[in-house]
């Protein structure tokens, strides 16, 4: 079982004529005239074997034992497959090996799906079998991309200076923020770990500490409830650097991703990317995260409809809501009014009360609520919205969120139905001027738009006590086709603003001490000035690879319900265990 | 505070005469005959400013204010320092920054502890201020060096076409092995995940799944008893592939480590390194990590004393111990009766009843046991030690494992004392042909020596029913230095040889099956033969930048007790967070 001398698709014309050893798997078995023709398979792709009597009988009789997914050792020579023979599809196409010697390293039962990139197979089976899964080229293809990945992004970094820093996995757990997950401390009893979130604290610390420039893929973890696009543990690409400006930084993150973009797809990505700030944004697209590929934006007409005779509009606008509009382009004649009644049901999910529409037509809008709109109104709107004949218009008059969230969503919906959005594309943007904090009326109370460590823009600093829904924070957050990479902000690192904050937010004198107290200690023995960014790795490798679940860019991920269906965790643990952590469970017996 | 020019240790001759724009911290600052001097200091070294009422009044009257530790934006002119004035210790010393403008960014506390290489506060301090511990620059030099050797060995791996893959935190938990850190799930009550004490079953998964070359620096994760060299969680440089020989494995291991030397220390490492088997390992040196930098090797003298007059050695003999000693070259002088009852004592520790010793004069062997033994025994011990005058000879008397752990560490302690190793040698030396299993007497069992995923040597295998003891592992350990850097193995990759395994080591087969049926129902879809290696980032990084406390290669270690000082983790969490996981404290009342 030595001595491999090439990777299955690397066996080319180059090697015709030596005598090579190759190992892998049985993709496909053929039995043809007298001869056997196996397609042996590894990471690097298929090469075509030919097993004939007259070069070994004692080979060929092996061979005719082997099943798909068999694990071989082969001794051959390479020839040049005869014309007519050739396969263009692959690398390997122009040559096969005549077995000399053939071993069965192992042997396979029949997997529960066929190892090939398309698949139609559940994904519960795939993740229950990953390391079948994983065989299939289109797997470990991903994999690959996601090495590339990280590999450019060290490589850039460490040619800026940045020091590679593993922060603790074993942290303090902190209210503030997602739900931690805890790890019950032995030692301690009664006392937990907790899991981190990220290791803002940590790289925080480090600045203190005059490291300057870290970095880290690091791996975070929230026990939130989970959606398609989320896992428990998740892997970041961690920034921090200290004496940058805010511009300094997004620059920097620019060279990072151009350097991604080109070591990992070859791709010559323009910077600086397109910037624009959280009000442009939710006013356009709806979205803190818009996908800039494509129009369909959303127009504000409250104050062309504010008087009109259509109740709905004007009671929104007069009730502190708003009216806005997107103008689907050529559309009327694709939209049928079942169409539309299923895209109001769409926008329902989203708290919108109604989904009001108008068709452009040669002799003027059309529609059921055109009526209630005077003449004035129609050309203004139709102005608004650059409306032509066959457009169709579509309105939601209600709350300034609702409006957002709702049309949001239909314009990415009908984007992607209308294939607007080219999907060849890359487009990064930068969303600025976050607000620092955002209120929560059920709890009558400030949330911290990003994490409490943000720094406000100085010239705000005042409004913390007076106004704190307007203070503007330094933050920003990196978006790419609509889905947010990451995002970062400059940092507080002096203690009477961080006391400032944790009030705002809520805490008490003493709550802010017990949590945070060691960092603010630390901002009075000589902090830098520092900031920083994180973004997805996870999520970013699944656009660079074109997928569209999260899982497929994770080895072993898991599920909705964050289990793990092939090692079948979490699991049971001893009695034993849990008396050694000072614990007892609390189950709540089921519902009869 | 924009546009550093210069980072401070940066600033040499070539600047003199540019304006240049630095930030850092205060060193020191000196004032004298009107002028004020300051070392400002960032994470690449010192640079001296100078304030001159001459040149800029308000930047000298700022610079009154500055303290230590003081964070400082300064603009001024390079010139060169008069002569005499010259520091030939600081790569900046042939210059100065006369200051123009001078913003002081953040004040500083008096520190706890001065900011230098050289300390004596106790680490206790160190690690509550790391912020502070982290600025001196022999930790930074630290950090610095971890992060070349991270980067040396992902540049290696790559180039051999390893993938860097992430496996899961949140995995299973298995009884096998140390004590598993858990996670209470909330959305599974009453169940747990554990975090890894390795990625072992899934980078054997991997094998299966054809990813054929894998790594990761992973964090691990074991909920033991902490000794000095030990944390709760510790970083490994993890290694598997698919379709290697144990020789090609070793050959990798020794390609990478000669990559590392190369980059990090600079120097070229001779390979293949030694190779030395586990039994010779343990009768030579009395250890299965000998530092071989030096000699003061074990000598078996069983045979040669079993019938002498001296009971103490016929009975050890007798009774199935050994008789072993070491030749103290040259130091019958050094040695006193006090002192060799020290080194008694020191033994004590390891189970020794007893330290014999024999000096070496001119007229032959003298000390307290010479009487019991007659001159013939004299002769061949003589003989067997190559004692000559002078020599010191220190004997043990008892079971093997007493022997070898006594000696052994006797040996290193005195090549410590008699300064017999060169401490700036990096000796690389590979431990093989270990034991498969350990016999636990107490519990009356057999435990796997390294894990039981090891292969077994092929011809062994039909001992493994009937004398396990004596099966034979194809695993190997790396050691430096007597350390032990890590350690792997062949993998067993059929189902039958991994349920033999499981049941010599004592599992039912309905344990095996729940624990690890999905590991051996992998096996049966085309595994390939695999192995691979581990080795310790945080000992190897000690080893490298000459320090003694691992904890100094750690950015955020914990203690003995396994706490952080600096962020006091573990800590109490509400009785909210527990109900969400179902759990209750069962803590123990304290004894009165």
């Amino acid at each position: 079982m030595f001595g491999r001398t090439y990777f299955c698709g690397e066996v080319t014309e180059a090697a015709i004529g030596e005598t090579v050893t190759l190992k892998g798997w049985v993709q496909k078995r053929r039995d043809l005239g007298g001869l056997i023709f196996i397609d042996l398979r590894d990471r690097t792709g298929i090469v075509q074997i030919v097993f004939n009597p007259d070069v070994s009988q004692a080979a060929l009789e092996m061979a005719e034992k082997v099943r798909n997914e068999y694990v071989l050792d082969i001794k051959g020579k390479v020839v040049a497959r005869e014309e007519g023979t050739v396969n263009g599809n692959l690398k390997t196409g122009k040559i096969e090996v005549v077995a000399e010697e053939l071993t069965i390293i192992n042997e396979a039962k029949t997997p529960p799906f066929t190892i090939a990139d398309k698949t139609d197979v559940s994904e519960d089976i795939r993740l229950k079998y990953r390391y079948l899964d994983m065989r299939r080229p289109v797997m470990f293809e991903t994999f690959k991309m996601r090495h590339e990945t990280t590999k450019a992004i060290r490589s850039f970094l460490d040619g800026e200076g940045f020091l590679d820093v593993e922060t603790p996995i074993l942290t303090k757990s902190t209210p503030e923020g997602a739900r931690d997950y805890l790890v019950p401390s032995r030692v301690h009893p009664g006392e937990f770990y907790a899991l981190p979130q990220s290791p803002q604290i940590f790289k925080q610390l480090m600045m203190v500490g005059g490291f300057e420039r870290y970095y880290q893929i690091a791996r975070c973890f929230r026990d939130e409830d989970l959606r398609a696009d989320r896992q428990p543990e998740f892997t970041q690409i961690d920034v921090e650097t200290s004496f940058m400006s805010q511009e300094e930084i997004l620059s920097l993150t620019e060279r990072m991703m151009q350097k991604v973009m080109k070591d990992v797809k070859g791709l010559e990505i323009e910077a600086p990317f397109k910037r624009m700030s959280y009000d442009e944004a939710m006013g356009r697209y709806g979205s803190d995260k818009p996908d800039t590929r494509f129009g369909l934006e959303l127009v504000d007409l409250s104050e062309a409809v504010k008087d009109s005779g259509f109740k709905v509009f004007s009671a929104a606008v007069a009730g502190g809501g708003q009216v806005k509009a997107i103008n689907v382009k050529g559309a009327a004649g694709k939209y049928s009014r079942k169409d539309i009644d299923a895209l109001t049901e769409f926008v329902a999910v989203y708290g919108a009360k109604g989904l009001a529409w108008l068709k452009a037509e040669e002799e003027g809008l059309k529609g059921p609520i055109a009526k209630f709109l005077d003449e004035e109104v129609q050309q203004t709107i139709t102005s608004l919205l650059q409306a032509e004949t066959g457009d169709l218009l579509l309105f939601v008059a209600d709350k300034k969120s609702v409006v957002a969230d709702a049309l949001g969503a239909l314009r990415l919906k009908l984007g992607k139905e209308l294939e607007l959005i080219d999907q060849s594309k890359f487009q990064f943007l930068w969303i600025t001027d976050w607000p620092l904090l955002e209120y929560a009326e059920e709890e009558g109370r400030y949330y911290a738009a990003h994490h409490p460590f943000t720094m406000p823009v100085r010239e705000d600093l005042p409004m913390l006590e007076t106004d704190p829904g307007s203070v503007r924070a330094q933050a920003y957050d990196l978006v790419l086709n609509g889905y947010e990479l990451g995002g970062g902000s400059l940092r507080i690192f002096e203690r009477d603003v961080q006391e400032k904050m944790f009030s705002v937010l809520g805490f008490t004198k003493e709550q802010a001490e017990s949590q945070f107290g060691f960092l603010m200690d630390a901002f009075e023995y000589g902090t830098p000035p520092h900031g920083g960014i994180a973004l997805g790795l996870d999520r970013m490798v699944m656009l660079l690879a074109g997928r569209t679940n999260l899982r497929d860019t994770i080895a072993f991920p898991k599920t909705a319900s964050a289990s793990d269906l092939l090692t079948e965790a979490p699991g049971e643990v001893s009695s034993e265990q849990l008396q050694e952590l000072s614990l007892s469970l609390n189950l709540k017996k089921e519902k009869e």
